[in-house]
């Protein structure tokens, strides 16, 4: 499997108090003029989204995917084929919003882009899928420690052991991310994630790594290695990169992706996908 | 839109303790033996569901439609071409399993047999959605009556003036089942209803059917009218008929629905669908 680049990897979590209060509108007007950095904090409280754009001879294969493993892949919207638009921001651009975009071809990363306007095909449709900020922003409001964000370090993600169920000729493996959880505040953390199904929802594992087949917590396999404090329990969350790695493991011959930390500002808030989603 | 007819769309809601015991396996059983009555109640506890079976050359718009329409189709499981088996049920086989079937031509319905292998095609992708009796036990285990169980009548459905959002080919408009809820019971019965995001969730409505584009409550298009308590107020949730009136609607050239009121059992327990859906 393809590991991606870790310098690109790190997202910066801390962004000045200006972008936090951003509109997710100028957010993306900032990225469309070639901004590229993370979006950790930016326009704070508004959803995130992680891009995952396919072929529409694929589309059935990935919607299906989605289905089959909404832990890891929850679906925000899926747009019509060739359309940059999307119900979540108004007068969004797909092809030019995001900070930063990775760009595959046969299961390969070809190009890391601020804009894929001229890699862009009238066949592509566009996966938005939910992000973990959504559910820490949950957390963080509850009193729960986030200890990579104390620690100024991108989250630790960890290819796992566990196969999601294929669909069609999408496989691949879950990917989850970790952070680790002090123990008075695990229940409140398993409750608040819990209540957000539409954004990976409550953990899929607490405790020994051996037991999704991550060998070391040390050296994750994507994003950065984090400090636990006396006590810490390691949780588990299904991750939104499980689509990025199925794209690996099962090389449509083109796709178009977010580049890590670099996610989709919609105009939707954290808070309307408590338990329900937007109707 | 064609109407169903009003005697076949009566589910008599008891049935006897010996059914609400069976297993779910028992239960299917027996109606691949030819019983074709109403299931609800029956194995009590498991969940039932919605099918729709449609040609593979739609699975797309309808899995789309679904995903774009969460509350009216939450999906359960989605078969592989031409299987008529499904994880949710060990050893089912979903051309016999159910108690009665309907089986739609260019959006008519054209027969409604008990057994549907002599209709069923290599190319028939399976549906499996989830259904009102879920959330129906949960509002029962926490003491919120159930009016139109208590009268021994099944429930009544409204086509809504709201449409879908359309996907593909597929539109419609969204359909709506209704309980009267006492105001004591109203915080209850949305808690409970939205603790289950993956059967509909909590209601789309209360209050004036006006709302929605109901003239009268007296008047269901589905079911049958339910009786109010003093105060009982009108609480809307989205229901599984939905996709149903979407065929209507759009006219596939072929689709394989249950019968209202003659639901798949599958092996899965109400509970599990607290919150999370069955990982």
């Amino acid at each position: 499997m393809t590991r991606v680049n870790r310098t690109e990897d790190r997202a910066v979590i801390t962004v000045d108090a200006h972008a936090r209060a951003w509109s997710p509108k100028t957010a993306r007007a900032r990225f469309r003029d070639g901004l590229a950095g993370p979006t950790a904090g930016v326009a704070a409280g508004h959803t995130q989204a992680n891009l995952i754009a396919v072929p529409a001879d694929w589309a059935y294969d990935m919607l299906l995917f989605c289905q089959r493993n909404p832990r890891p892949c929850p679906v925000l919207d899926v747009t019509d084929a060739g359309s940059a638009a999307t119900v979540l921001a108004e007068g969004a651009d797909l092809r030019t919003d995001l900070p930063r975009y990775r760009v595959w071809q046969d299961g390969e990363l070809v190009d890391e882009p601020t804009d894929v306007r001229a890699y862009w095909r009238d066949d592509l449709v566009s996966f938005l899928l939910g992000c973990s900020f959504t559910f820490e922003w949950a957390l963080a409001r509850a009193g729960v420690p986030i200890r990579h964000v104390e620690q100024g370090r991108n989250v630790p993600m960890y290819v796992t052991g566990r196969e999601c169920r294929p669909a069609g000729r999408l496989r691949g493996p879950m990917v989850v991310s970790m952070r680790p959880v002090p123990p008075e505040h695990l229940g409140t953390a398993i409750r608040e994630s819990s209540l957000l199904p539409a954004v990976h929802g409550g953990p899929v594992h607490c405790g020994d790594p051996a037991g999704l087949g991550i060998g070391d917590l040390g050296r994750p396999d994507f994003g950065e290695p984090v400090t636990f404090a006396d006590g810490d329990i390691p949780v588990f969350w299904a991750c939104g990169v499980t689509p990025q790695a199925a794209v690996m493991a099962s090389r449509p011959p083109f796709a178009i992706t977010h580049a890590p930390g670099r996610m989709f500002l919609t105009d939707a808030r954290d808070e309307q996908y408590r338990l329900a989603g937007i109707d």
